[in-house]
């Protein structure tokens, strides 16, 4: 019997994924006027249907609460009139962002006269592998119809019901301005089978793209077949170099650690100039305990915040796994370096390449961290949590990559498109 | 004993890639003057140590012949005096090819005044998994040492002396500008297990490109961790449109099916539409035949063929496999089609997404093949065996990607980049 049940998931999910290559070509002809329609009628249909769709959101909430899990997914996973105006706000800018298919790359005249130009183009089929948060679900099929895509959704177990009627309601768009409605589907999240028969499907889904937990990413690179843009882990640093004004750190070291916790952006660690640490680190290691912060130390830097007044109850001896930790909460590791080598070495040797920032007053220190900080996005005297799509001007986000292929940090519009070369002659062989 | 050499294979291979993720930064920060140095004493070491190589090379020849090989796969193996001086001048055009380092791709001004850019950098580490061919250890070094890479190398068993040779000139060469010689290291040919572990070392390696046969390539996409660019198969097509030019069609299809037919840009189908054929196809056929090409025909075709003379033994009944085979020998399926959409639908479910081409007076159509078939090169009025990184103008050709992620069609020095934001703040926060 399991053997059957797996066979029809995966027949499923292949039938789903040949379908979406069908419609891919129609999205890839589609013109701007037509793509920016759809994200339009998705707009409008939000709106027509939230009470459905704010209805199947309770019932996965009131299962999920039934089940056990945990406020803070309960918190993802939960949809209101608020945060459906935020995704038509999100759908509003998409709009207005200008259309990047048919971009021309680079062009010139090769060999023999022969014109070449290389072209923007859709990547074809996207595969999305995500957890609760079925906001998720609006911001990356309107991205990807906005690029001439199709995708296929896979979302959590938990969200499954919203998801269902959130992918319905925005088929409805698809097919209000002509756009077949397999270019967006929803897979069975029931089924463990469903991802698992995803990432196998090499040659009919051209990307896939994995967003949440250290877990759920470890798995989708370690087992598809299919090209994997790992997103996610953010272990951010920031670095006061010894130039470092003190008013400056203060503010950027509590924005980047305290203003939203929970997300990859914020700094997970501390790193300070020894010599410059007594001067720099008690008021700002005084600030992060009166914000609840917990300290977690290295022996030096204990000292400073201990001599400063952090109390005992806050204050932490760092171990070796502590540098590599993404904590996500209100803790921060601290640790006193030598100098900028020695930070850099640091960041390169427990970073996780996401965003990395440095105060400083010193140009050759703002050059040498630009340049030698092997990151994503590197920062002078500015706060990790800018690290965003939407803030860098790529016109959206579906997700900040940390990986160095196809896409590198916060991946807007471009990074789900590929391109084509196209050579124009006039009878040349070689 | 099987698992102790396993093991010790194993961690060799992570030592290796270690190594090498320890030189990157190195090779990241080396000006283009070095890097370009280090180019040139690779050509002069190539020269002075000639004799060394080709004796090596000797080795492997006499080898892989007591073991039956196969005279093509001599062929591949084979270096002489001529493709030593080849590799040379491809070090001499790579070297007068500009950086691409530094490159800033794009930048603005975002939130709150930070200037933002995002700049083109190396990828870090890259592996090549390879076969016979021994110049693409030099091809391949020479293109990670231009843009700022280290590589580790693991080429076909048969070359290892060869390679063994190669890798130590080569070398030489980066130790007498300065740079670390872990830059560029061979990996253990003669065990299957060095290129299992070299797919494993998802973090400690950026990228995996497999170049070789259909088998090599399929076993590193379905099991590397590593990100993979896939390349390679070539199932390229010329499409006869019915406003084709005879003798620009006659002249395209002999260039693009008979010239180099062992390569992956080289036709494998020929596609004429139905009611053109009777005046396009005969003397393309007899000039196919001529030339000793064997013609895999649907019914209709092969009618005109052997009216217009084609000798029987050159004739052959086409079967569904034939339309997705990629011969790489004097070998080609033909097959009429109704009309442009059936062309490129037909494209669509049987081609590799390599080169495709179009003969073509009519305006119209030209866009539409353009447009319309979903490939990394489109060719109108020319011959597919312009698919080459060279002929492009990018510099160098570490091999044709087949896959939309990171680089498609054939990849030069940008394809071994990746980028980086570089934000400049004066103490902005969120």
């Amino acid at each position: 019997m399991a053997d059957t049940l797996t066979t029809t998931a995966a027949s499923s999910v292949k039938q789903q994924a040949q379908a979406a290559k069908q419609a891919a070509q129609f999205l890839a002809a589609a013109p701007i006027e037509v793509r920016n329609g759809a994200l339009a009628a998705m707009s409008e249909e939000l709106l027509t249907n939230e009470e459905i769709i704010l209805a199947a959101n309770m019932l996965d909430i009131d299962a999920a609460r039934a089940e056990g899990i945990h406020e803070s997914m309960i918190d993802r996973l939960t949809l209101n009139p608020e945060r459906l105006a935020g995704c038509r706000q999100a759908l509003a800018e998409l709009i207005a962002f200008s259309d990047v298919l048919g971009e021309v790359i680079e062009g010139r005249t090769i060999a023999q006269g022969i014109r070449m130009k290389q072209v923007r183009v859709p990547l074809g089929v996207v595969g999305m592998i995500y957890e609760a948060r079925p906001n998720v679900t609006i911001d990356a099929a309107s991205i990807a119809i906005k690029t001439g895509n199709t995708i296929l959704l896979r979302g959590g177990k938990i969200a499954q019901q919203t998801n269902d009627v959130l992918v319905d309601v925005l088929r409805k768009a698809l097919v209000k301005v002509g756009l077949p409605d397999e270019a967006l589907q929803n897979l069975d999240a029931t089924s463990r089978d469903s991802a698992h028969e995803l990432m196998g499907l090499h040659g009919l889904v051209d990307v896939l793209i994995p967003r949440g937990g250290a877990g759920l990413i470890k798995n989708v690179v370690e087992n598809s077949k299919v090209p994997v843009i790992e997103t996610g882990t953010g272990n951010c640093h920031v670095y006061l170099h010894e130039a470092a004004d003190l008013e400056m750190a203060l503010s950027i070291v509590m924005n980047a650690k305290t203003q939203r916790p929970s997300v990859c952006n914020a700094a997970e660690s501390l790193l300070i100039d020894d010599w410059a640490a007594k001067d720099l680190f008690p008021s700002i290691a005084m600030a992060l305990a009166d914000a609840g912060t917990t300290l977690v130390c290295d022996e030096a830097s204990k000292a400073i915040a201990a001599a400063a007044g952090v109390p005992a109850d806050l204050l932490r001896d760092a171990t070796e796994e502590d540098w590599g930790t993404e904590y996500l909460d209100m803790t921060i590791s601290v640790k006193l370096v030598s100098d900028i080598d020695e930070a850099i070495a640091h960041i390169d040797q427990y970073g996780s390449s996401h965003s990395e920032a440095i105060v400083t007053d010193d140009y050759a220190a703002a050059q040498k961290f630009s340049a030698g900080v092997d990151a994503a996005a590197v920062y002078v005297n500015a706060s990790t949590r800018f690290c965003d799509g939407g803030l860098f001007g790529l016109g959206a986000e579906i997700g900040i990559s940390t990986q160095k292929l196809h896409a590198r940090g916060p991946m807007g519009v471009k990074a789900l498109t590929s391109t084509k070369y196209i050579l124009e002659g006039s009878g040349q062989i070689r």
